[in-house]
């Protein structure tokens, strides 16, 4: 197969990935206790059983009173109200505010009967006699939360393709949902290729190295939501791939292979893409640096990517195509939201037209912010990644930029 | 004791804090296996036991060649070399290169002896008879990752303190090192305090409402490297509170009250925290909406913070502070580098001066970028974060922001 003749920018390689999924296949569902849900992705959608607050509560320290008894009332005239009660914490109160009439309210107390606001303690005094000089003219609703103010009963507050932040769990407990369904984790098949690679285990004779693409990729894989699962080093031979390819499709959502990294090994992910399954390789060479010799495929609805064996760029381009198809095959359904670190550059960095560039950097803080301090080194040095704290992406439409030019890295983190 | 006289930004609050903990105390050290290291703080330096490369490799399949043999070349005034052999994958080649004589080798695949440089298959030619056409002029090292280019043996290639990627745990693996020390995650009690607060299980009775705080701060800590062990609900009581905190205190790193929300039982925590231990109460109010009414302290070496009782204020200010204290007390000695996603505001957000404001808010996509539309609702509401991406932090000099300003949010995730 001739490689590289039509390269393809990393956006449209996901593009063509993802519409080549079969449509409408949702991940199985598992139950699970609400605190153990945080980043899973919602396979229910919930709905308020009943509203949040469940019932009207004071949002400061004070007097439950009927605002129509303050209007007009300002610091030097006052309105007076007469104390009746207090509301315990914890318990609706059966005070009944009549006009005139007042009830001591804690913060989060509930607000009695015929009470429609609530004036500060720091806007009252008490009088001898027992009377409250209100102080300021308070609207209905004053420092009030409505039964409901938060949720309805009956609404919709989680739908399904949702990832669960604290914020979710909280909102679950708020509501006594202390379990809640949750798509499995994308099961990610990770093989690694080369008649060099040995064992991290092994002590490497002279010519071998140890493996280091399956254990970055499975780390990346574990924190981007997806379960990966060891297939092992296999030799360079076709059919020793295919055979581990064929296992892994019968029993992953994802297959990740990292080829060997001379033009016969990628030729042979190609070949094995091709014999897995339809409609095989759709992309065969990325306009990217580093990682261009990547294939994408997709064999009988199972995803497969074949990263090259350089380290870095097998953490690139799965950090640009590995992570998205994981958010999808997870069944979450929001944007992804990219956040960056905005930074000067320290040094020229040349970069050629028709091709995305992402340049490890390290961040130094400065007293006028980031500056970003490109880590130059051959992508197959892994410790330049371990050098640095994110990636430049340098557009297609870039040949280079100067020194102090304004870039974002995206962190690693 | 006289509450916000005296409001503390988070910055100054954060470095009160820290200064207040005592010096040189480092977490205790566990052993792991280094893929489930993901995450941790490495409490060892790593020194390289043998190089990295442990060989000198080709980049490109090609011919291992001198240098010497090729200068001069071009397309049309090519050098010859003669092959005399082919260096297999995973083991050191016996072949002696001498003047005029080329082994093919294999990207990744050991450089013989005698050769300097690899010219990449492109830029050859076989020609009738077996000798190989150069095209084109290679500087020594053409080609060729250097032993020991990555990592020379006792080089120290990580340190106490930093956090494990994906790629620390790749380098890792590559020198062997399958097995890696670090620091244990610090244990963080999270005490519920609340006369109306029961247990997410239970049905609440009118005026009772669900604990919420112990789960969205038990989620935080999670997520920022720490271990939460919950203490339970208490009531406002505050020799109850201080009883559990003392208990909290012999086996925590780092103590979590949220307060009941009423001065009365802001008043408790800051009493609790001050019975506690020396030097007791650091800060007591911060300039910050929401989340004014905080406490800081320590207590005999150990942090104590009082978060406010309503759960959007104390997920905000969690944020604020116990994330960055929680790196600390991990052990991790890296400045933290917060991301962010730049965004034009979708209406016009007012803002008191001398305040800080974190603004939950929506990002919606648009042709010109991301709009940040702000959530209001008051900072009871829990689902007023579950329907935010992010903050938007005004800062103090601000009085407010016009509709279409640009703004950075911080994302959630």
């Amino acid at each position: 197969m001739p490689e590289f003749l039509r390269l393809v920018s990393p956006a449209d390689a996901l593009a063509r990935w993802v519409k080549a999924l079969p449509e409408g296949r949702r991940p199985a569902v598992e139950r699970l206790d609400t605190p153990n849900a945080l980043g899973r992705v919602l396979a229910e959608n919930v709905i308020a059983q009943h509203p949040l607050p469940p019932f009207a509560r004071s949002t400061v320290d004070g007097y439950a009173v009927r605002a129509e008894d303050t209007f007009g009332a300002g610091p030097s005239a006052p309105s007076y109200v007469r104390l009746v009660g207090e509301v315990p914490m914890g318990r609706l109160s059966d005070l009944q505010i009549q006009i005139g009439e007042a009830a001591l309210v804690h913060t989060g107390g509930a607000i009695p009967d015929g009470a429609n606001a609530v004036v500060m303690l720091e806007d009252t005094q008490i009088v001898p006699g027992g009377e409250i000089e209100v102080l300021s003219s308070l609207g209905i609703g004053k420092n009030v939360i409505r039964l409901g103010e938060d949720i309805q009963q009956d609404e919709k507050v989680l739908e399904i393709g949702q990832r669960v932040r604290p914020q979710e769990i909280g909102g679950l407990m708020a509501l006594g949902r202390i379990q809640v369904e949750v798509f499995q984790r994308p099961r990610v098949a990770i093989l690694s290729t080369g008649d060099e690679i040995v064992p991290a285990e092994v002590e490497p004779r002279p010519g071998q190295v140890r493996d280091v693409n399956s254990h970055t990729l499975a780390a990346l894989v574990l924190r981007s939501g997806g379960e990966p699962i060891p297939f092992g080093i296999l030799p360079d031979d076709p059919e020793a791939l295919f055979q581990a390819a064929q296992r892994a499709k019968a029993s992953s959502d994802l297959i990740i292979i990292t080829a060997g990294s001379s033009a016969s090994a990628r030729d042979n992910t190609a070949e094995v893409v091709g014999r897995l399954g339809s409609p095989g390789v759709l992309v065969h060479g990325l306009s990217i640096k580093p990682g261009k010799p990547a294939i994408l495929g997709v064999a009988d609805g199972v995803p497969v990517i074949g990263l090259p064996g350089n380290p870095v760029s097998a953490l690139v381009v799965a950090g640009l195509l590995v992570v998205p198809i994981l958010r999808r095959l997870g069944g979450d359904s929001r944007p992804a939201i990219t956040a960056a670190v905005p930074a000067r550059l320290a040094v020229n960095v040349p970069s050629e037209a028709g091709r995305e560039d992402y340049l490890p950097a390290r961040l130094e803080g400065s007293p006028e912010g980031w500056i970003a301090d490109p880590v130059f080194g051959k992508s197959n040095l892994i410790f330049t990644l371990v050098r640095a704290d994110g990636l430049i992406r340098i557009p297609a439409d870039t040949t280079g930029l100067p020194k102090g030019s304004r870039v974002d890295v995206v962190p690693f983190d």
